[in-house]
């Protein structure tokens, strides 16, 4: 090596020791006499002492490096004067005899501090200069320990990791996919995996019993926010299963994970129904971390003369502890709140539960106040709270009223980023029905299994039939989800009529899953865990990006390397292919 | 669990409890009064016994099972009679009293057993039912271990496992890319990589000092007998190192695997110069389990009017010991060996040292014993060893002698694919003449960095510049290969010129590595290891598709899904593309 330690190791041990540092120039003082600069790697940082009394030239020559050179500096390791408690190596230095320059830099275009000058766009471009950043260094080895801890844990309990394959074929069910062009196969393409699930479903046909994989994903969607065209997930089957045995392993890997990387320790984790989860949250991965949970007053409200109850398919609210002083302005707010677009209630009442007993509402002139104190009891408040209500409706008003609860509590500091509050939400319908296309579509996917109590409904009322499926929701965020699969063959062709699919489609897309269903396939189940999610989750961040080295930004570009760009003639001539842009004429 | 224990695990430590069972059946024996039938699932074989006297009905019912049927059977631990001492369950049987059939299967195309009837073909497109095989589970189980095993030693030395980009950026030089249209980017690609090697040289620029990853590579080659167009890289880079820091951690990650894995111990793994390797080898991934080093004897053996020696650049032989025996056959045999286009020698001149010290050559018209005997001295040959020498061009005859020393050592016996010999080749060339398009071409890839002391013939004489890279061999495999990397960016652009590239081209290639070199890159290295070669080579096998879950075959196909696969014309619509097939009409 070209250096005998890191900057991140020496100490008042240390001491009379001559050692070799290799790394970074973080920031040179120039104190006449004395320079002192400090040189940092993946490691720590570590102060550098050069003195013009004891040697003048090499104090000279150090005082001409920039920020972000790369050096290599010999000396002895001394006590310093001045301590600095704030990092492991504040107590020594290195007093200079040797330097070397291994690499200039130019002037870095922002700063390489824990809190940058640099806006997002620039830092992007130069990703290989964030990288140097301790928050963003402490993401990927975040991201590195989950992984490690994740494969441990699995091997340890009998799952073999296996590398399902990456170039596969189209399935337009679903997502849209990334597809490849292959040249040996004239005008065919191979397709991106959205995720290994018929793989993993061939792998438990195949006797592996326990699979798993930490694996790349592709998605050809319009990204959101926060969404990437790559992705990672923690995939993961077995055989011979039911739906426990499938959340109680994960569970054990989840409190593994908690407790090896945050040091935290996760109890039992609670379950919800889908539709206990729509009812008291309206939404299905409520945050857990409160509680604040909805009430429905349809019943009780209706036949006063106020239009908006009257007509409402529901009137439900919440009921926030200890905010009866809320004022004017700030209910105001919550109004503006909700009637924003990505809310969309139309408005909101409140109803005060004074500190004096007294109730006080945005409608009391339809409701006496023996009217509210029926709505109060209702809503279990007691004085100093405040109820806020929306009706319309019901899909809408939960989902707006759902959003308003999380406002409120992140309002009231109840979503704490160092809480971790894990629910697993069980009995997921296993239809959607569309209104545009008129037809059911999978929740999951077109392999999940319906409950067996729950079979004899799907010819006539499948809307109503409930799949062995659940979803890992930690802290409101969906974290991972999956189901017990058909792996009945006469099953499976039938959830495909059901779902719209000809024969002849069945058999192109999934023949070979079908196929292989008739040869003895196991009873099996799985999950998979969206591990870049994962990562922002224990990290305490919101953004997925933060833990991905080399992302790419809401366009699909990787601003760093300048990709997707175009290619030659020759490479499209080779795969046959002809861009055929809506602007340009065709030849 | 639909099971409480696997069918491996039971034993005469069992006997009396009442266990259930889930598996495949394997084969089952109707003696008349008794049924026996062997389940089988990831862990082992249990045999389980219906009896027609105890319980008819249920006996019956086991009689209907056919081959590869999936059941759960619950019954009561027995000591068998008849013990099988090959299984570690021959100790036991199950007396069955409950049977469920959990799916039927079909009559399998092919026995599920250790030596199955089935073509290489037919089991690619049942690779489902292949799985169930014992030696393509242990391969599949053998490279899950490889992976944690490699996975935990790296991260136990301080390397952090970062994920690079699938999704990357189309580079002409080197193989060609798979390329990905891009639906939101109209008319450009992005491209799968061949290998992370410029992302993890951003990441050594980026400080994160020492980087691995386990990854998926892409390269649209025509398909060679053993090679896929998706394959796995063990890759790995190290900041402040030089040869030396890299030759000697992956020797420990070698040591370690042996050791592990394969329960073998590794000696320090030597090291030979790439012109050591040609010149004793013809080859530079020598197989070094056995000698049989080349000797040259062109000056010996010139001016004895014997055209083919006198014209030959090139006399070069090996020394079979003790196989003067050989007969005319067995030396027309290798005569004809030599003369295969793939091995392309015109003939063979063999030199037999007969046990009672006499010498037979077929040249003996031209060569007097004496002049035999020196050559016998030249080879260090002994009374019953055989000679067998080529001549010719220089660089083609090593070539076939390298084929020859192989062939010979197969036929000796002193290939044993138990036994491991590593080792190091360094001191490669920098580049390559190409006569065809008249340039160098990089021998490793454009950022291996020349030795320091050769750069002064960089300029004047480039083909004599050897690079500071490096492979490793075991038995004549190339496992791996890596580099010390040019980071400085002056040299890496007159490495670029020499290459032939424009300034332009190198930029628009290479521009975001070049300028992330502007900005203070330490010096770095590393290496890359083949990591479905490395798991044949482990396992014993040929071929590394035995250790791919889903191989594809040599058309570059999945024959179970049968892709690659046209796509719609929407997808073609929504990516602007239009497929130009040479016998179709364009309109």
């Amino acid at each position: 090596m070209l250096r005998t330690h890191t900057c991140g190791e020496l100490n008042l041990s240390s001491v009379g020791k001559t050692v070799t540092l290799c790394g970074w120039l973080q920031r040179s003082r120039d104190l006449g006499g004395m320079t002192f600069i400090d040189i940092r790697d993946r490691y720590g940082i570590t102060q550098l002492v050069f003195n013009m009394e004891t040697n003048a030239a090499l104090c000279e020559e150090a005082r001409k490096l920039g920020r972000e050179f790369v050096i290599s500096a010999t000396g002895q390791v001394a006590e310093r004067s001045n301590k600095n408690p704030k990092i492991p190596t504040g107590d020594i230095e290195i007093i200079v005899d040797k330097l070397d320059i291994l690499n200039s830099s130019k002037h870095p275009p922002f700063t390489i501090e824990d809190h940058t000058d640099g806006g997002d766009e620039l830092r992007m471009k130069y990703r290989y200069l964030d990288l140097r950043r301790n928050p963003v260094r402490e993401n990927l080895l975040l991201r590195h320990r989950m992984a490690i801890e994740t494969r441990n844990y699995m091997n340890n309990i009998g799952f073999i990791e296996v590398e399902t394959p990456v170039l596969i074929k189209s399935t337009p069910e679903g997502a849209r996919d990334f597809v490849v062009p292959s040249r040996m196969n004239e005008g065919q393409f191979y397709a991106l995996p959205q995720s290994p699930q018929t793989f993993k479903q061939l792998l438990m046909v195949g006797g592996i019993d326990k699979y798993f994989q930490i694996v790349k994903c592709f998605r050809d969607e319009d990204l959101r926010a926060d969404r990437q065209p790559e992705f990672t997930q923690i995939d993961c089957e077995m055989s011979f299963v039911n739906q426990e045995d499938i959340l109680a392993t994960f569970e054990g890997l989840i409190k593994h994970l908690f407790a090896e990387v945050k040091e935290v320790t996760i109890d039992d984790i609670p379950r919800m129904t889908f539709a206990d989860a729509m009812k008291y949250y309206g939404n299905d991965k409520p945050d857990i971390r409160f509680g604040m949970t909805f009430v429905e007053i349809t019943e009780l409200v209706k036949g006063h003369d106020f239009k908006i109850f009257d007509e409402a398919e529901l009137v439900v609210g919440i009921n926030a502890t200890g905010c009866s002083g809320y004022t004017r302005k700030q209910l105001d707010a919550l109004t503006d709140f909700v009637k924003r677009p990505q809310v969309g209630a139309t408005g909101m009442i409140y109803l005060r539960y004074n500190e004096d007993g007294s109730l006080k509402s945005s409608v009391d002139k339809f409701y006496s106040e023996d009217e509210l104190k029926k709505w109060a009891t209702a809503f279990n408040a007691r004085p100093g709270d405040l109820m806020l209500i929306l009706a319309g409706m019901a899909i809408n008003t939960r989902k707006a009223l759902s959003e308003l609860r999380l406002e409120m509590g992140a309002r009231l500091g109840l979503r704490n980023p160092d809480v971790f509050a894990p629910l697993w939400v069980v009995d997921f319908p296993l239809l959607e029905w569309d209104d545009d296309t008129r037809r059911y579509y999978a929740m999951h996917h077109p392999f999940t299994s319906p409950k067996p109590e729950d079979i004899e409904l799907l010819e006539n009322e499948p809307g109503k039939v409930r799949a062995n499926a659940y979803d890992l929701v930690i802290n409101g965020v969906e974290i991972g989800g999956g189901s017990i699969r058909i792996h009945n063959h006469e099953l499976q062709k039938k959830m495909f009529t059901i779902l719209g699919f000809s024969h002849e489609d069945a058999q192109a897309q999934f023949g070979f899953l079908m196929n292989a269903f008739e040869y003895g396939a196991p009873p099996h189940g799985g999950i998979a865990f969206g591990f870049d999610r994962m990562c922002s989750l224990f990290g305490g961040s919101e953004s997925i990006r933060d833990y991905i080295a080399f992302p790419k930004n809401n366009a699909g570009r990787d601003v760093m390397i300048d990709s997707p760009a175009p290619i030659s003639q020759q490479q499209l001539d080779e795969l046959h292919l002809k861009v055929d842009l809506p602007n340009c004429e065709i030849n």
